[in-house]
């Protein structure tokens, strides 16, 4: 794990005034990496890094000199259109660019003239995906999550034998993951219902997923497995991810082989990541309890069973078209806490994953897995909020949901507060859900 | 379907002499295209089309104007290091240059003086894959494999109910696709036998599966799903594909979402793409049984149901280390043909895939899963031929095999041979297994 250094100071102010707000999820203290430009423009996309309500733009700051030489390969590594060649950098390299951003973003800093004009509006910025992700992988670390709807699919047998031992996971498809703010077309597909025959059409039962993101940085070449021990260092860092599901397609398609169709027409992935060193002040035991076995060794490590835990708290918001249209603020429908809801770390998945030799390279992304925690109202997943949608929920201007209408906007919150550390947070991910287009007959 | 045309004509012959031997593989009617460069150069890698014992150097033909305006642009987007570009163009494009790689091979052919310095030696070159792929998708057309597969997991159930309703696929891991050639490391990984705790250490049912690999041509847009009528438009080509699998890790690991890494360890893909339209002489009806219910309507396309099917021959060998090292020969464990053994057409599978809205793109691969014919010596996997390893198969030197050994090269091909038309040939997808990497302890 990342030690605390002098980046993570509390007391540290930035020249950047909106900063050093309260409530601000982006203080100097965070310094989370997107790729942005500014909204409308033709510019090239580029590398930034948010600071209170501004971004700094890399590829500026490096036009300028801003950057000493520890800092300059990764600052330029980051200024392209994608973050990945600053992901295959590693740690080392990663480290320095935060601790040379921090420095030049303090109150005082002789840096700020040449960074001032560097500055661009978050109000005024559109966003890419922060990486070009190669490959995408969904996991199911949420216990909580997979003992609920174990029960709605399998009464008898909610959690499977495998489940404390295996970190479960399936591949997801990459091409279809885009960016907080891009519309969400609600799928088409089969569904067997009651009647002998299939249907084909709109999903009538389409959800979403509060997951976290986490984003590789170093791979591992092909054959090669990544020790337990060293995998923290192969993660770039973390987002907010929504794996929206058709649950009425996927219990038609989804025995033998898991869930297809049904996962991806589409997954959202916030624009900012927040680096595994910003995180460093809010980690935590692994919430494994006492009684059950140990893991096995390759993926079990002193450090990573004390502090390999994300203690992240999550929010899930709806607005519906509704509420947009009467002017009524979202509504959260779930809090939780990711170091509650997990019962793998992204260690143990980083491990596991290239256990069999399966080569991991820069921007992969795994989903963590519908992080629900052990309450009912910190459901991660309408499919848990309304049991199968059999008990629907109650909005405050008196509309209900089993599942999302079509003109619904779903947005994850996250952020990270302990006493003697400053709170972070990371910004949104949010999509709106648009119909489904036209069947053809 | 793409129709026949003057470069499917079985008299046509070359002026490379190799390709009008009788049992050469690539003929002037197959052209089929790889990635490639002259083995241990430093030469950047390339596009290239087979024509007998030779190679056409793309890059080289275009430096040297052999194409006129219309093949041009194709050819010119076939010499970079994948063919990404090429099949990014579609149908039309790939038409052009095929018409005119054939016209410029043909016996008397005026460019014959410009394209001989182009020719690169077969037996000098090495490959890299065909494409950037993306994203892989594993399919489970083949019904055979499904059911006997199915008879070791669930006796009592082996055919599933969706199965035909639903082209069952499941995402893949993209990274880890290498091209033929390629060593593969048997994987370390969890198994659970009768014991009550797993345990952890090399696969001992390493096995391979024969299989189609579909490469997509063009894409389509996010939420809009391909209408069968037009999905294989969207097919670029075919090729050879093993989808190595440890059938001691799937077991454990697969339940609820699916094979991981059981299979994430590694695939092969052959390194000639053979082009849809090379293989429009061997289209068949597909084998879909009178009383089997029809397909639901974005499945069915009176086109497809006539010819969407595909008239492969497809073999097996096996040669052990020891074989190897006394000099005999690869031994033949299976044949078969993709047209009894699939249950869905390519373009069933790309109307389904996109069918929820999931954007294809250019140089994503489809695997057909494993292609077993209806016969016991038609396996597609170790798996059935010795019945879940219950049945060892006794090679001709003596040696035995339940799984695959150590050292191992399994090698699969395909042709393809009708009355009236030239014979094509697929060249071969092979791999060597190596040892499992060291358990850490």
């Amino acid at each position: 794990m990342t030690t605390l250094n002098e980046t993570h100071d509390p007391a540290l102010r930035s020249w950047v005034e909106s900063a050093n707000a309260a409530d601000t999820e982006f203080p100097i203290q965070n310094l989370p990496l997107a790729v942005f430009r500014r909204r409308g423009s033709n510019e090239a996309f580029g590398g930034g890094v948010a600071i209170g309500e501004q971004i700094v733009d890399l590829t500026a700051a490096v036009a300028r000199g801003v950057f000493g030489s520890d800092a300059a390969r990764p600052a330029q590594a980051a200024a392209g259109d994608s973050l990945n060649p600053l992901m295959a950098l590693g740690p080392a390299a990663w480290s320095a660019l935060r601790q040379s951003l921090s420095r030049a973003l303090r109150e005082g800093a002789s840096a700020q003239k040449l960074l001032e004009p560097c500055l661009v509006a978050q109000a005024d910025a559109e966003y890419m995906l922060p990486a070009r992700i190669g490959d995408y992988t969904d996991f199911y670390t949420g216990i909580h999550h997979a003992t609920t709807v174990g029960k709605l699919f399998r009464p008898d047998n909610p959690l499977l034998p495998n489940y404390k031992w295996v970190p479960i996971g399936y591949h997801g498809r990459a091409s279809s993951i885009v960016v907080s703010g891009t519309p969400v077309r609600r799928p088409l597909g089969q569904t067997k219902g009651s009647a002998d025959t299939p249907r084909f059409g709109p999903s009538q039962r389409l959800d979403y997923e509060l997951e976290l993101g986490f984003l590789i940085g170093r791979g591992n070449p092909l054959g090669e497995p990544i020790p337990i021990e060293e995998a923290e260092q192969h993660l770039f860092g973390v987002a907010l991810f929504n794996d929206w599901s058709a649950r009425d397609i996927q219990p038609w398609e989804y025995v033998p082989l898991g869930p297809f169709l049904s996962k991806n027409f589409g997954s959202t992935l916030s624009p900012w990541v927040v680096t595994t060193e910003a995180l460093a002040p809010f980690r935590a035991p692994l919430a494994r309890p006492a009684d059950d076995p140990d893991p096995l060794p390759y993926l079990n490590a002193a450090q990573d069973r004390a502090q390999g835990a994300l203690d992240i708290e999550l929010e899930v918001w709806l607005q519906t078209a509704a509420m947009r249209e009467a002017g009524r603020a979202a509504v959260r429908l779930t809090r939780g806490n990711a170091r509650e809801a997990a019962y793998w770390t992204p260690a143990q998945l980083i491990a596991h994953h290239s256990s069999g030799g399966c080569n991991l390279q820069p921007g992969d992304l795994f989903g963590s897995g519908t992080l629900s925690g052990p309450g009912p109202d910190q459901a991660g997943s309408l499919l848990e909020l309304t049991q199968g949608g059999k008990q629907p929920i109650t909005l405050p201007n008196g509309e209900t949901r089993s599942f999302l209408a079509d003109g619904d906007t779903l947005t994850l919150r996250g952020y990270c507060e302990r006493a003697g550390a400053r709170r972070i947070g990371f910004g949104v991910c949010s999509a709106t859900v648009l119909p489904a287009p036209a069947v053809r007959v």
